[in-house]
Formats: structure tokens, sequence, C-alpha cells
């Protein structure tokens, strides 16, 4: 009887010893409305009050609130955008916009909704305090104030705080470029129409897809065949131009596969086996110092493989925050009893229902790991424990949540 | 008293007109690993079974199954990717990887763990029954089923069933080109000093990122200033170019308004203001025939406005089916008392926090639509309902979940 020669890792053990192993990429500097999706290496300070002088919150009239309701003379008007010298003593008033500038002597504004004009003067239905529908110097942001702190990956807000502050360029972790192949001497290219015993390449698509969507930059290193020479030869030009390597396929206990033998020879073998179904012969090393991962040659392997254990090592690369490295978790009440054996802890994909306060999952029926139609609609993958059979329909079970 | 010219519309009511209004654009050829993001508009079926062939799922010994555990005669290997005219006979084997095909006469595999190999025989320690280990031709894709159906978003799964089914070119909707412009000629570029009374412009960095993350195409207009002229040229660019315009900025009541005025005169404006807070003064037109939402000024207020009004628009134009357009809802508990005034709705930017089965939101503080500081750290929308004041802690509430 034929054993592996390495020893089968838990689910979690395996992914702490990934976290463990990979780098934190350093920082690169880069234009704030090219950063999307890059993560911040530097705290970003305001250097100016928000807003920069105290402005209109609405469109109306600048008073004195102790004037309360009298009407008062129009002296003159304030829009945003052009500041002029103007100055409001009791009795009078000036028109403003939106975010215009408060002119001296004003200490409220009054609503358009509340006003009537009438030759030059101006009455109002209700009075207002000192201090309403202004905002105050700073009182958005302060100057000084840290506001944004590194490990904040750019969005939308993000970014139009960066462009509100006038901070042109910013300090972000350099996104990992990932090259990606897949092994095998039955692969084609997807436009090749196969031989006998041939089949189309699926994985490297799938996977460069996986990597852009988790915001990395892929870099497609094609098909290899079962060669030590060609394999060695498309390692050497990813490890040279990547920041982490992924292979799909020849990591089985087949003659031909020659991935983990040349990684024995060229780097460490961090595990080779992971309890888990799919995935199980999931493989980790560094090679050159490089992170590189050995993925199952079955299309739903390779996907939830890189779901589960690769794109939190990336998240890390990339400058996330821990609490940003895995999808968010949470429980699940099963619509349908799943089948499921007590050989193995296993992901199954399943589509999740929100439902007010409660989240229900479905799985997406067969779940063959060469099927890779249990994918579709998958919005989470259930973590099933081993050591116990069937779960029934009512049953609550950790989800991972992937978007969508 | 001066009123607004447009009636109140509860939310609700205009989320449906814009949807009503909105089209699905039209088909497009596209190559599949360049469709990321992308939303079919046919149906796609499978041309051939897959696998195509009958497939190991192991790697291990073809066997003829009724010979049991006795130990047989080695007469070959059938590698996958190497197809040969290999045929079992009963009290032989012949060695096989995982997802080469089934030599003939073959109709079980052993794995490679059962078996003892010594001088041309091999042994094993348990029986296999037949059909054990195969994956039988078309087991994962049947020929001719309906793989992916129309409104399906092509992501990592949906293009590896495109590459292993060969289908190189797909028929996907044209994705929305959106045109964002901000108004105000108190705006600046973020590169540029604002003088006394300006303000550095955000939100069309904002809109541009948000567009990008809803997996749209943005075209960047620039700043309009407060001119009938500008505008008009401006508007007259997009329409030439976009599927959709934004603004931000010139939808309230101040004088310089203009950009309401400028649709009533060409398009047809199909609201003009909502019940919600923020965004009141939201407007929605059509001109030419294309959408236009003229979003407020203030950066928070342009930002949920998008959410809750642009995006679904968008998503429906991009081709998905209507139950894509809105972001996933569902009830999470308040972690704190959240302050809310019974005048209007309210969308307040707030933080989930998973716990098992339970979800819990806490706003994220003060909640000026100025603010933009708010949206920080956000992964929901609270909506808080009118005619009622403040939420105690632990009550529930409906959440719209922005993801991360």
């Amino acid at each position: 009887m034929r054993e592996s020669a390495y020893p089968m890792l838990e689910f979690d053990v395996a992914l702490d010893r990934v976290l463990e192993h990979v780098p934190v990429l350093p920082g690169v500097e880069r234009r704030f409305d090219e950063a999307q999706g890059w993560v911040l290496a530097e705290e970003i300070c305001a250097t100016e009050p928000l807003p920069p002088f105290p402005a209109s919150t609405v469109d109306g009239f600048a008073v004195v609130a102790a004037d309360g309701t009298a009407p008062r003379r129009l002296v003159g008007e304030q829009f945003a955008g052009h500041s002029i010298d103007l100055e409001i003593t009791p009795g009078q008033a000036a028109r403003i916009t939106t975010g215009a500038p408060m002119p001296a002597g004003a200490d409220a504004v009054m609503m358009v909704e509340w006003s009537h004009e009438e030759g030059g003067r101006v009455a109002f239905t209700r009075p207002v305090q000192p201090g309403d529908f202004i905002r105050p110097i700073g009182s958005d942001i302060a100057s000084g104030e840290a506001v944004l702190l590194p490990g904040s990956r750019l969005g939308p807000t993000e970014i139009g705080l960066l462009a509100a502050l006038g901070i042109s360029k910013v300090q972000v972790h350099r996104r990992p470029v990932v090259g990606v192949m897949s092994t095998g001497d039955e692969l084609v290219e997807p436009g090749v129409a196969p031989q006998s015993g041939q089949i189309r390449d699926s994985n490297r698509f799938s996977l460069i897809a996986a990597l852009r969507e988790a915001g990395m930059e892929p870099l497609d290193l094609g098909i290899v065949p079962d060669s030590w020479e060609a394999l060695q030869a498309i390692i050497a030009r990813g490890l040279a131009r990547c920041d982490a390597l992924l292979t799909s396929g020849g990591v089985s206990m087949g003659e031909r596969d020659l991935v983990k033998p040349l990684l024995e020879q060229g780097g460490t073998i961090h595990f080779g086996r992971v309890n888990m179904k799919p995935g199980k012969p999931v493989t980790f090393a560094t090679l050159e110092g490089k992170p590189f991962f050995a993925l199952p040659g079955n299309p739903v392997s390779s996907l939830v493989s890189f779901e589960v254990l690769v794109r939190p090592a990336l998240c890390k690369m990339s400058g996330l925050p821990a609490a940003a490295w895995q999808r968010p978790r949470f429980f699940a009440v099963l619509e349908q009893e799943v089948r499921h054996s007590p050989e193995r802890p296993e992901f199954q994909r399943a589509h999740l229902r929100f439902a007010r306060e409660v989240i229900y999952a479905s799985t997406t029926g067969n779940q063959a790991s060469s099927r890779l139609l249990s994918m579709l609609g998958a919005n989470a993958l259930l973590f099933l424990t081993g050591g116990r059979g069937d779960f029934a329909a009512g049953e609550s079970v950790e989800a991972l949540f992937l978007g969508g």
C-alpha cells in the first residue's frame, strides 16, 4: 500500500502556515486616482480643515439671528465659488447658496423656503438660532486629523477623501503579480479541437478571472506539458516577473506529476496535503522566497482551494489588515438535507437567501469536484465539519460569503 | 414662501420610475476571456459532453472489477493526454492517471493507495465495483445541456465553463459607458490650491471609482462652471459618447442651479425630489433618450443616491436580471441607539458585524451629509423609516449590504 509522503494538515493549520510564510509587499507611490483597489502603506492626515471656511449648508439668506423674523434689507449675494468682501450688519441680509462662505457679520442662514422677497427686502416666516445652517471651519475634517490608516483599501470614499484634501500621490503596497499556469499533456487551449484523450484547459482562465476579481494582477504563463525542462523554464520565467505562482494539475499521485518533485528540489514544501474536500492534494511551497501554490487539477478543487487558501494569502501580501484577509463568515440555516461523508471536512458550494433576520443556504446540487456547474450561482461555501455524516434541513452551518 | 416645483416622491416610487425608464443595452460580441464582468445576452448550450470520454477520477490501475482482489498482470499504462489503443481483459490491469481515458475492457479503477506492485504484477487490498472511480461521458455536462442563461454575469466559474466547452466568443450586453461631471464655480481640481471660497472637487473621483466598482465604464467629463453654455456643451459631448450621464451639484434651490432648467428645456424630468435623507434633491431625467442623473453636491448625498438609485439602473442597463439590480437586503440588529428624525426616511451608513446567526449593525458616527468620513468603513446602508424617531439598541432594521 502506497501512501503520500506528506502529512495531512487540518485546514486551519494549513491556512495559518500559508499566512505565516507570505510577505507583505513593499510600498510604491501612485496617483490617488490610479490607486483604486490598492492598499495604503501610509497614514493620511488632513493638512487643512474641511470645510476651509464657514459655509452655508442650504440655499437662502445669510442673516444676523438676533433680528428674529423682522424683514431685512438685501445688501448683496454670496455665491459658492465667488468670494467677495461682503459684510452684514443687523437689519441686513445677503443671498447665499449651498456651500458658499458666510459673509462677515452674519451668524446664521435662513432657508429660501422660509423667505419672501419684495422690493429689495426679504421677510421670513420663522426665526433662526446663531449657527443654524452653517458648517463651521473643520467640522467635517479637522486640520491634522488622521483620515485614512495604513491598510485601508482605496475605494470610492477613500478616493473622494484624498481628492477633497488635495493629496494627489499616495504610498500603497504593491499589488501582487501572480503567474498562472496549467500543467498536463492532456490540456489544449480552448480554441483548439481536443484530440482523443485531450481536454480543454479551463482552470487557467478561471483562476485568472478569480485573481482579477480579488484585485490582483494575473500573468498568464500558459499550459506546461509534462516535462521537467518545460516546467523548470516556465517557473523560472514566472519567478522573474511575479510575486507568487499558481499551478493547477500535476499534484496528485500519478507517475507524471512533476510539480511536487520540482518544488522539493528547488524550494521548501510547507504542506502537500490538507484534510479538506475538494482540494486534498493542494500544495504550498516557497521557491526563491516566493509563495508557490500548486492547486489540484479538477476545476472545482482548484477554485475552492484558491478561495480558501490562496486568496487570504494574496490579501495579506497586498497590505490588507488581518481582519480583511478572509471572506465574511457567518452561520446559515440549511434549507434542505445535505449529504456529507464523515471522512473529511468539506466546502460545499451553496446559494444564500437572506430572509429578514435569517440567512438560509441551499447547496448547488451534485458536488463532484470535476463539476464546475456546482460553482455556478454559488455565493457561499458551506464548511461542513468532518467526523459526522449528513446534515439535516434546519441545521445551522458556517458559511463563507463570496458576495454577489 | 417658495417651494420646489417638484413633487416629493417616496423612495420606492422613485426607484420604480428609474427602472421603468432605463433601457437594457444591446448585445455585442466579445472574446470569452475579455468578457469578465459582462452579462450574457444569449443562452450557452454545450455542443459536446464533458468529459468527452470515460475518465479515471484517481491515479491507480484500470481493472476488471469482477477479478476482485486477485493480483493482475500489468499490460501497459494510460496517461492523461496520451491516448493509445490499450485493451484490458480479465486478469489484466493498466496503470492510469487522473483524467486519463479508460482503456477498452476495463470497468473500474483501483486507487494507487490500495495497490502493491511486484514483478510486473499488481495486487490490491480491497475489491472495487464496476464504475468505481470512473467519470462517465457527459457526467459533468451533457451534450446539448443549457449551461449558462442570458443575464449571467461572467465571473471565474462562467469563464471556466466557456473555456471547457471551447466557446471562444460570446454575445454580451454592452457595458454602460457613464459620463461623470461636477458642476459649480466653487470647484477646483484636486491638484490646484483653492482660493478663498473655493473647494476641491471630490465627487467626480468618488463617482468614477463607484462606477468602476459596479463594473461600469466611467468617462470623466470634468468640472463644469455655472454657465448655461458650458453645461450645454459638456452635456452634448457626453450624450454623443455615453449611455448615461451623472452630474453632481447644481440641483438644490440656489439661483445658479442650472441643471434642472436645462433638463426641463431639453428633456423630460421624471422626478426632482425624493423623500430620503441624504439625497432629497436627486433628479432623474431622460435627455435624447438617455438616462440623466443629477445628484446632489454633498459628497455623502451623491454617493448614497448613486448607490440606491443609479447603481440599480446601470445594473438593469448592463443586462442583469431584476433580482441582481439591488444589493442584498437583510435585517440587522442595532448595537447602539441610533438618532433619527421622523421627518424623512434615512439611509445611515453602518458597519455590519457577523456573529454566528445574528448580524449586528453600528452606525459610523456623525451622519452629516457633507461628512465623507461617515462613509468610511461602512459596508451597509441602514434604511430607517420615516414617521418615527430614534431607534433603540437591539431593534432590527433593514440593511443594504454593500460588501467588503
